[in-house]
């Protein structure tokens, strides 16, 4: 690499990028710990990105129409950082950046969503940020649709590695986002031959433009060190309908003697490889000191996008006062007001008519009247889309040929589409949904993670959720799902026991700001528990008394989903015996945990009832309730599952394996 | 589609691949529920595969070079059904056809590896086979290189589908099959179009073969009903060095009225569309009935394996006795009888130097003893080579030029190096472990739980397994992860605690036939809590007492792992103020449960004692322990995570977040 060369052809794009290269090297230095070699090696596609193409405002870093940056090797946040504190976003001040992952600096060791305007998700987990990035793009062309080319014109630019590259979840992506014919998403990828174990070579050969090519992109090849090349590459890419990917030749930590290694990977922190790195770059500042003819450049670039931001706000202004109170609502991203009044009548309906029937089908019912009233939901599934009940009428199908459409099929693809959910939730505008069966979200799960962390209200559709699926067997009966997935921190689980707490569920999940909801749904039909109309949203609660005991309580059965009716037969056979039995209803541990001690202790009062908890899965997570957090509070007992499934009717599988009214009543008398 | 023409060009292999189509609508119409289209599609396939080449003996289905089968698109179960059933395997009676996806059959609704022989994995998680077969095909190459070809010498063949080759998971699969040029691999695309929701250009539009080639694999297209073709590709993808994929143009649901639809995914259950398919085929004999003479041809296609079986075991008996004992001991997959001894010193040694280290660098201690020793053992690392510690000197990296290699470079691919340990385990003669960091078992996570429910022993070394991991931050924490491993049916997770526990939880993992184990390790330096020299392993036991209260019993502090210093340091300060504490060092809660009552109460004894569990982690799950089975046991608290962590040293996280030996002491107090 003749970095001399390089410096002379272009010596003012060469030291922008060095301050990215330096910033990057003394921040690394500074934690002891970090990545600094893939800033280092995209320094300069970064700054030509800044400089001629991205559309971005740091003085007003939410504008919805700025193009979005994504760095899927998130591995790699000092670039990021760099070019937030180069062009003058407001926080990300030098000293957030010489505090780099550090205790209550945003600088975190990956980027995360939410630390800081400018970083647009949370990455580190690879393969995520291209994933998401489909989802950005769908949800730019979905508003381009809606309100226009005027108001909505921006693009997905993704910065991407070998890592992300091989990652299951970007053949997902990539899948998807070429069938859809993404146009304005353009990936940039980091072909710099190297991984953490050493040579890519190690573990792969793949071909990835062609492999790229082959999933229906425009594909470009270049030298990711030559301005003038990047230049040209980005604006074939933008003039192309398909998305883009730009194999960029690159080498990982340019310039220092590591240059080229797995060890550029990781933290360069020895003092003399950083002095001589800088001055191979001729940078003769002090740590974390950029020179100010270059950090007013980097501050420049901001100028551009202020413009573009002016006139946008011109047409902006200048659409139809209904066009605009649609646009307005759809980016604050609230429910609309009808959505309590459409909920409370559906559910007196149901409460009226006590259907037995699934609840992914009360589910449906409940889209059904939603979709019509909330243009913003946008629903999809993973090739489920008949079991799942996801689709309503008035849904058409989003595709290149129907960008209107707000319904996606997403193939089979669990883990892409909850990435894409992540990434059209992130954008902002719309409220996706999406379903596959619940014993799935085990392939989706590093997504469903990330929306929890990064707070984003995407909406899990799971059905099929116990041994109730019957004679699929085993692979696809969820045992331990419901309990591993309220392990998630800032997840809310429920699992409704009918059409009425559906549709609170789906109340909850709508209205919902900062967490992601799923929606555990049975596949076999099951009986109306709510045969009282209350305007009141119990599920609410999280757990509420279904049923009081009669005579002096004994007991009190907890149940979720399709066992409440199961805990409300075992009460008849306890009361038969005199046994005084509650019911409580427990749709979600998350939200009974959100309520107050004073109610928690009304629905689940310490004292001499048994409590037997009742779900067609396994007991891990349940104690919690059944003992009380400082414990001695009951005696308890359980009825679930303690191993997989098995291939039967649905009936049959739930005698075999004990989940039945006179198993729970029995439970109850063996703690009495 | 002529069907005539197909019928007529080849009439009897029509009937014989019809007996496949013609079964497939029989029990799926019994069932009323399955998956007929596939089958019916895919049925010409198999027959030439199984006439032609398959090299199988139905009378010795555990024949350890029989060539391997998988149905990656495992919904498409009859299809496996019917070819054991047909060629003759045992177990695999008409009966059991008939009693498809019923309780008790063997005929489950996805093949289920253990059920019957012949399934020689578990499909229906789609992608998972395929997956798979890139370890029995890794296992082949592996074996050949250590003990010759005239012992082992046998071709993977996986049937795949669209969903299949959606699944990101078949991305990694694909590409790390094509760079460790598996040959004999061979994978038929069963390129029908047609998903659950109707065609695949609803969701895709990849190039399947472009996709295959651009990671080096060979590739072939042929019409997957044309027997010659099908032989013919098959000849060539054996003659090939590369992996190779045969995109197989078929027709789902042929010859019935659904062909071609999506309808035909599904169960054909309607009387007409039966019979009338069953006519076009020309089959005349009633449900269930198979013409003699071709079930005759069928059966006696075993006759080709039987003879194949014969000349190879003259080879084996053949080998000199120690070669020989070599492999019967590999193929039997017990441990080596030194192991004990090896673990033991190791033990020892550890407790007189009582070091202060990670456990992942005890780990790596543990392997660079019993390498050595195991020459079974075939590790390898997603990319963490270095983090993992999994890696020793003796080991060279297993590759195209180098097969006696026992380190694998897996790649960026969690998943897809979980689904390769599946196969490798399955193919039997190897004893696969391999490594990430903890918190990306989120990736890997179907596959982790096709390995409990296979009862694989597959060993997963998850190190950086708390905020002990540091700087990388809340997307490299994790939190939830050990609870959530723990929620699997039929997988042992373990926490080691020192160097000492490391050695006894690598020997529980070696030396388990039945379950996968999880080893859950610290990336930070923690001190040698097992000072005293037991020659027993006590992680075994999952639970035991650790250092014993001093004085009258008030408080039991249980923990794991990184943890166990903490509490042991949190007796110290409450046996100063004159509260006797019991520590228990807890590895695993599996091994702990499985102990008889006696003992755990011994453990844990039920009184006025208060429990405290510790754990840098969530609480969920741990309440079975702090309150008992029945509850009321103990009064109980949790020194844990409740959220995602943060960025920042490990030192300034487990102080900020609480976790210190002064939180549990004052827990106690407050408890008390």
């Amino acid at each position: 690499m003749d970095i001399d060369a390089l410096r002379s052809r272009h010596p003012d794009h060469w030291m922008r990028a060095a301050a990215i290269r330096a910033l990057t090297l003394d921040a690394v230095a500074a934690a002891n710990s970090g990545h600094s070699g893939m800033p280092m090696g995209m320094a300069d596609i970064a700054t030509v990105l800044f400089e001629k193409h991205l559309k971005f405002d740091p003085k007003a870093p939410h504008w919805p129409d700025r193009d979005r940056f994504i760095l899927s090797n998130g591995h790699g946040s000092m670039l990021l950082y760099s070019l937030l504190y180069l062009t003058g976003y407001e926080d990300m001040t030098l000293q957030q950046i010489k505090d780099f992952r550090q205790w209550g600096a945003v600088t975190a060791g990956h980027p995360e969503h939410g630390h800081v305007a400018g970083i647009e998700t949370t990455t580190g987990p690879l393969g995520q940020g291209i994933a998401n990035a489909t989802g950005f793009a769908i949800a730019e062309e979905a508003l381009r649709a809606r309100f226009g080319k005027k108001v909505v014109d921006h693009h997905t630019y993704v910065f991407a590695g070998d890592g992300c590259l091989m990652e299951g979840v970007s053949h997902e992506a990539v899948a998807l986002a070429g069938m859809q014919k993404l146009g304005k998403l353009i990936v940039f990828f980091d072909n710099n031959d190297i991984t953490i174990d050493g040579q890519v070579s190690l573990a792969d050969i793949t071909d990835q433009t062609a492999r790229f090519a082959a999933c229906g992109w425009q594909v470009q090849e270049i030298d990711g060190h030559d301005p003038e090349a990047i230049h040209t590459a980005i604006v074939a890419a933008k003039a192309d309908p398909r998305p883009s990917m730009i194999n960029c030749k690159t080498h990982i930590g340019l310039g220092s003697s590591a240059q080229d290694t797995a060890k550029a990977h990781g933290a360069l922190t020895d003092p003399k490889l950083i002095s001589d790195a800088k001055s191979v770059y001729g940078w003769t500042t002090g740590p974390f000191e950029v020179p100010g003819d270059v950090k007013h450049w980097w501050e420049s670039l901001g100028q551009r996008g202020a413009e573009a931001r002016a006139d946008w706000q011109s047409r902006l202004d200048a659409l139809s006062d209904g066009k605009r109170k649609q646009f307005d609502a759809a980016i604050a991203g609230e429910a609309p007001r009808k959505l309590s009044a459409t909920i409370k009548a559906l559910k007196k309906q149901v409460t009226e008519t006590a259907p037995k029937q699934a609840t992914r089908k009360a589910s449906e019912n409940v889209l059904e009247v939603v979709n019509p009233i909330f243009p913003e939901t946008i629903g999809g599934s993973a090739d489920l889309t008949g079991s799942n009940n996801t689709k309503t009428g008035d849904l058409g199908i989003f595709s290149p040929d129907n960008r209107t459409g707000r319904y996606i099929h997403y193939g089979i693809r669990e883990h892409g589409m909850a990435a894409a959910m992540n990434g059209i939730s992130l954008h902002g505008g719309l409220k996706p949904y999406g379903g596959t069966f619940l014993v799935f979200t085990d392939y989706a799960r590093p997504s469903i993670r990330l929306s929890a962390l990064m707070k984003q209200p995407v909406i899990y559709v799971m059905t099929h959720d116990s041994i109730g699926l019957g004679e699929d067997g085993p692979t696809h009966q969820p045992v331990e799902h419901v309990s591993s997935l309220r392990a998630i921190p800032n997840l809310q689980v429920i699992r409704p026991a009918d059409g009425v707490e559906t549709a609170e569920a789906w109340e909850i999940a709508l209205t919902t700001p900062d967490r992601p909801t799923v929606l555990a749904l049975t596949r076999q039909g099951i009986p109306t528990v709510r045969t009282d109309h209350k305007t009141k949203n119990l599920t609410a609660q999280g757990a509420y008394v279904l049923a009081e005991a009669e005579g002096k309580r004994q007991a009190i059965l907890m149940a979720t989903g399709s066992e409440v009716h199961v805990a409300l037969a075992a009460r008849d056979l306890l009361q038969a015996d005199g046994i005084g039995t509650r019911v409580v209803s427990m749709p979600s541990f998350e939200l009974f945990a959100d309520q107050d001690e004073k109610y928690r202790r009304r629905v689940l009062p310490a004292g001499s009832a048994v409590r037997v908890g009742i779900e067609a899965g396994i007991r891990h997570g349940w104690d919690r309730w059944l003992c009380g957090e400082r414990g001695k509070e009951a005696k308890a007992g359980f009825i679930g599952m303690d191993s997989f499934g098995a291939s039967a009717p649905a009936e049959t599988l739930f005698e075999k394996f004990g989940i039945t009214a006179e198993a729970a009543a029995q439970k109850v008398r063996d703690l009495l």
